[in-house]
């Protein structure tokens, strides 16, 4: 029943009964940890043939002729552009190949437009105000960046089919200090929703007043389904940019840090060619070139990106236990109590869990003192601030399914808790 | 005899026979390619086996019990920072490990000062001027970097021993708005020379206007030596500017580019702990980390530093005859003509070939349309500019030792040519 309809006596033996099932759980010593967006070990297993795809043995010339020991090539081998860019869905020529991290191609992206604006535009370092859209809940590095280039940022709230697009037009409109949003437009970090077609287009048909305003389109979970047979779609934003009359208003960034290993991937940046070419300016100033043996390494393990989608079925078989657990435990414990409400993603590396206002911290520390480390209660808005108190952050893939199955016991334990603690206060 | 105690017509008759000489080069068609400082297919294959140090059947965790497949890991594996500490001469816990470019690093360095300045400085995108200083003849790569981000370059003479020191001393003692110095301190770009201990000694002791002044130290060849009994040593800078009481005062910058692959091999910074402290800050919002897998491919392959120094013998082998043909070919049709004077470095990759003044760039031309390439005339210097147009660098890594051959007797008779042209305007 829900915890809405008790009454104070009902709450206090609610309250004592949780209480006495987490002095248990904490009796036992645990040390879990549900708060790591990482792949786990029979993940990267699957991936390990590929570093046999090149051995003293192999050719290492590339199909364009290049040794791939060698200096050389700026933004990327041919074989990599043609993996990468049907991978995050643009032509081949609108991609750059980077090194091991779209993370820092995000950091590179808004470092240079500080020191050197946009395709002319005044350096953002030489301006009074720069601003960033942020929906929220979203990803703690994103906001990361932007807070350490002292960029003010604005929250924009999350709906079921992407951020609140009546908000985003009438800011980026209004306002020429706003620069950016950040996006993870598919299984968004944490919530795991996709943006709508509809979201997408309005995004591409945005007026915004500053001329160097960019989407911060991160595609990081692009082809990371869960399931088979019910996956997202989205439109393609670059094309809708192109089409609405914006070609250079967006960059897309993938990786394949969930592909094949973390730290070890390949990353890209894909946008109109009049960005590349900006991006391309700094980029020979910055380095002579990334780790084309790894980019050769990528493209031969997959041969195309068949082979990629094909590859992520198998993480999704790895995977799709450990949502399970997750939603059933969520469901058993907490369906119906009205204290909680999460999202059932198809795809990505995380589900959201939203407690009753105020409760998120509790939750989060309770956790932690029963041995589950949760991402931290607040980490997904900006500043760490949730105005909430509300939003936490599951990431199941990391814990073995016995783990897993063991966290969620205890963080619904300690939602309830700490929900029938708030009730007592306010009743 | 030497051209500047020829008659004119004596001059004429020399200008005639190379003119001819010049001619009979240029119907040969030759594509030959003496810019590039990198190493050639016969170095790469000295490093295939460090491929193989990784493979489906070896253990993917390191000493510390890192999965070197995931996330994690900021500042290197242990592995790594052993074996790169010892290649740039610092304790273990003074270094960090960061991906494929040493270049790369630096211009984080730069990017990350203008806009968070250093330790505590104001960010120099909020300066009104910010200078380096560059020795010259210096790295082309380096003098780009700091025009990028519009700094004003400083000329300063190279001697046999270094910077001329005592310029520096007063100019950074007197100009607040001198925030840093480009050296390659040992088999110096182009030079090849090496910094006395006198010369590292008065570096290590500055007392710089600026309190975020720092020395850029580019130890790309410390250890790539070309003769096994005559080796260049360096003090060590960090330890000496320790002593001098400024321990801040250095970055060192190091990578395996020229020691195993360039694109795929490491690269790390070397600076006192507070330095590196807050270069983590910036790091930690930066990247989740580099690619630590192959931190372990190199590891693995080494095992540790004698393994490294062992390989660089392997290197110096091949690059012996080469350097020796460039010598020999000066010598032989160059020496004694009072024409032109080039160093005899005794490791790094190149050497530097100094005309008559106002004959750099016409050499490199006539080069170029005798189908020889040569690096620019100028980019030696900041904003390509060498105020005396004398310098060329000559890198004769990459060509075999059969094109090599050809390539200097055609740089040879260039100079000959130019030189004589040159003569006799003057006469």
């Amino acid at each position: 029943m829900s915890y809405k309809q008790l009454s104070k006596e009902e709450l206090l033996k609610v309250k004592q009964d949780a209480q006495k099932q987490y002095e248990e759980y904490k009796a036992m010593g645990l040390k879990l940890d549900m708060s790591r967006g990482k792949p786990n070990t029979e993940q990267l297993d699957i991936s390990m043939e590929m570093i046999d795809t090149l051995s003293r043995s192999h050719a290492m010339v590339g199909e364009e002729g290049i040794d791939c020991r060698n200096y050389g090539v700026l933004d990327g081998i041919i074989e990599a552009k043609r993996l990468l860019s049907a991978m995050i869905e643009c032509p081949v020529d609108n991609i750059i190949i980077y090194g091991n991290s779209s993370l820092n191609i995000m950091y590179d992206t808004v470092a240079r437009s500080m020191t050197h604006g946009v395709m002319g535009s005044t350096p953002w370092a030489k301006l009074d105000k720069v601003k960033f859209l942020c929906p929220v809940p979203g990803y703690d590095r994103h906001f990361a960046i932007t807070e350490f280039f002292g960029i003010e940022m604005i929250n924009v709230p999350m709906n079921p089919d992407g951020p609140d697009m009546d908000m985003v037009e009438k800011l980026v409109s209004e306002d020429a200090a706003i620069k950016g949003i950040w996006c993870v437009p598919k299984y968004s970090n944490p919530t795991g929703i996709s943006y709508s077609d509809e979201v997408v287009r309005r995004f591409a048909r945005l007026k915004p007043a500053a001329e160097d305003f960019r989407i911060y389109w991160d595609n990081a979970y692009g082809i990371h389904h869960l399931y088979d047979d019910d996956q997202d779609y989205l439109l393609e934003i670059l094309e809708e940019c192109a089409k609405a009359g914006n070609p250079d208003m967006v960059y897309k960034f993938c990786s394949t840090s969930k592909v094949t290993f973390p730290g070890s991937g390949i990353a890209a940046i894909s946008a109109s060619k009049a960005n590349l070419d900006f991006i391309r300016k700094q980029l020979s100033i910055q380095t002579i070139g990334h780790d084309k043996l790894n980019q050769l390494r990528h493209a031969r393990f997959f041969k195309d990106f068949d082979g990629m989608v094909n590859h992520m079925k198998k993480h999704a078989a790895i995977l799709r236990p450990k949502f399970k657990i997750v939603l059933d435990t969520l469901e058993k414990e907490l369906g119906g109590l009205e204290i909680a409400r999460w999202t059932n993603p198809k795809g990505g590396y995380f589900i959201s869990l939203d407690t009753l206002d105020g409760c998120a911290k509790r939750v989060v520390a309770l956790c932690k003192d029963a041995g589950v480390i949760m991402t931290g209660a607040g980490a997904t808005y900006p500043y760490g601030k949730d105005p909430h108190d509300s939003n936490i952050r599951i990431a199941p893939t990391y814990p073995s399914n016995e783990e897993l199955q063991q966290a969620c016991n205890v963080l619904a334990v300690c939602v309830k808790l700490a929900s029938a603690e708030k009730l007592l206060e306010e009743a």
